[in-house]
């Protein structure tokens, strides 16, 4: 018999937490019989799980008796709570108890979470984001989406060794290609950072296309586009804006023109292609020596189920060996110039 | 009598060159009562105006016998050529022979004349661009969109002089808020760059708001957004991109559901709102001294009619001896910290 899966879900992160994380989490175990430990205040999680039909399903739950109150920066509140559920989950990780995290907490309660307690992969500083944050291009991965501001010429290389196991491994891209976000399209374009990074990207062994401009993500022109956090940041935030304004301004210039369900159809499509909520709040982080995933702070149970999906085909696939192989070796070809 | 404001119209630059150009100066020295000065090639410009009623107009023509040919870099041919037309342009306004420039030439192109013949503002090392980038948001103006890559913290203060400048003149905001974009809101978040600028930027004396991000934008929280060139281009180039591909998206969403033309209403007003066009291609151009106004590449007589106008207005209103006053003023403020 295969051996189960098994995933620590941190039942106490999230706006939905712990009722709809322990639903989906449920559901997962059922639908993908991966092995649950659901993390986080035993009696909360309890009278949560007692709701559930768990007849046959491999369903546990841990405790984790700190609580990080709504006072605290979560970030600092993880790395100073080691009995908090999000400190436990990564824990287990750690030592091999669990296969793989998913917490919809704070991006910087997973991120030093993973650091800390998983511990990042050999030769990476700290943890990326990234993701295909515009769902019109929903095969265009961007990172670092601002987990890193103010980032080195070889921290794009460690970004674009990312993106592209991340493509190969979730999107079933073959060799992806990857582009240097840029201002201009020829070499020598740019700030000192992308005229170094460039150099580097050359010499990696990378399926390296040069450099791509902002039209370029729209248009799905590469498959992986590496930015300074920064910048991606920005993009990130400019578009959550950009839905809700042009999806209003929509909904306005249709009135009349079209039944209302219809403009409420177009109206929600085009909010959600803008916006990049799900893809730039989720997935598992990259370059943390484990399987440690994040959902989306808005998730309910559906979306917790996806995530736990994602993070089982995160184990089944190798990615994190994958990426740390890919990495050394390219790594290895820089160094041989 | 009042004195006649005169322009110098670069009228080889542009992709309507010289005919659309000719036509769109002549409707202004009609519409405004200025005084046009078309400078280009003697016999094509002259063939353009034959086919214009100039009766009562004071329009001329100066020879510009020098050419920039396709093949050449257009920056670098105006740096060489000092009798090509954009170079004899921004030589009269040097000599007080014209109160201000057109051209619809390359950017790079007026960027080199505005610096090289007219000179820079005293204190600004080299011109700033910027505007309303972003149609949905047509009161929030950003800078540099590129023009300055990897700029240093005080070159963030000049935009926002500039910026601010321009917002009292042209849209006539009396105390125009001031924002550093950022990857978030609160003081100390950011690169060595926006921590910097932030600290010079509250001793201004500037109405500085703080830190914005990039929803920021299309909500048009603010009235004067400032960034590197760096991200100010990406973003630029990002909505150029976004216009095409969601403007299609949705005609493809509409088809059936309304009339063919009113798609193809929605369809290019969309565009029109997504897409920076006119407000990044155009304007005057920031810090240096004088007005030398860029006007877009793909202007038709009416844009250019227009341009003309807002030189007119910048000339008008002293939009370059209050700049040159306001940077002055910050920089005491600055300074005396």
């Amino acid at each position: 018999m295969e051996k189960r899966i098994k995933i620590a879900v941190d039942a106490m992160g999230g706006d939905y937490a712990p009722g709809e994380i322990v639903k989906g989490a449920v559901e997962a175990a059922r639908k993908f019989g991966v092995e649950i430990m659901l993390v986080g205040t035993q009696d909360k999680v309890a009278a949560e799980l007692a709701k559930e039909n768990v007849s046959g399903l491999a369903v546990s739950i841990v405790d984790a008796p700190e609580v990080i109150t709504n006072e605290e920066e979560p970030a600092f509140a993880v790395m100073r709570k080691r009995k908090s559920s999000i400190a436990v989950c990564a824990t287990m990780v750690k030592k091999g108890e669990a296969d793989a995290m998913l917490s919809a907490g704070s991006t910087g309660a997973v991120m030093v979470a993973g650091l800390q307690y998983v511990g990042p992969l050999p030769g990476i500083d700290r943890p990326m984001m990234g993701g295909a944050f515009l769902q019109l291009a929903p095969k265009t991965i961007v990172l670092d989406l601002g987990a890193n501001v103010g980032v080195q010429p070889y921290h794009l290389v460690d970004f674009a060794v990312a993106g592209s196991v991340y493509a190969r491994t979730f999107l079933g891209i073959e060799n992806p290609t990857v582009g240097l976000l840029n201002v201009g399209a020829e070499e020598g374009k740019g700030n000192d950072l992308t005229k170094e990074a460039y150099s580097l990207l050359k010499k990696s062994g990378l399926n390296f296309i040069g450099n791509v401009e902002g039209h370029d993500i729209p248009f799905s022109r590469v498959n992986v586009i590496v930015c300074d956090g920064f910048v991606g940041n920005i993009l990130v935030k400019f578009c959550e804006g950009l839905g809700r304004v042009v999806s209003k301004w929509l909904g306005g210039e249709l009135k009349g023109k079209m039944a209302d369900k219809d403009i409420e159809t177009v109206t929600s499509k085009i909010y959600r292609l803008l916006s990049p909520g799900e893809a730039a709040g989720g997935g598992p982080m990259w370059g943390v020596n484990g399987v440690v995933a994040k959902a989306h702070g808005r998730s309910q149970a559906a979306q917790i189920t996806g995530a736990i999906d994602q993070a089982r085909q995160a184990v089944e696939s190798g990615f994190v060996p994958q990426l740390a192989a890919e990495l050394e070796k390219v790594k290895g070809k820089i160094s041989a110039g």
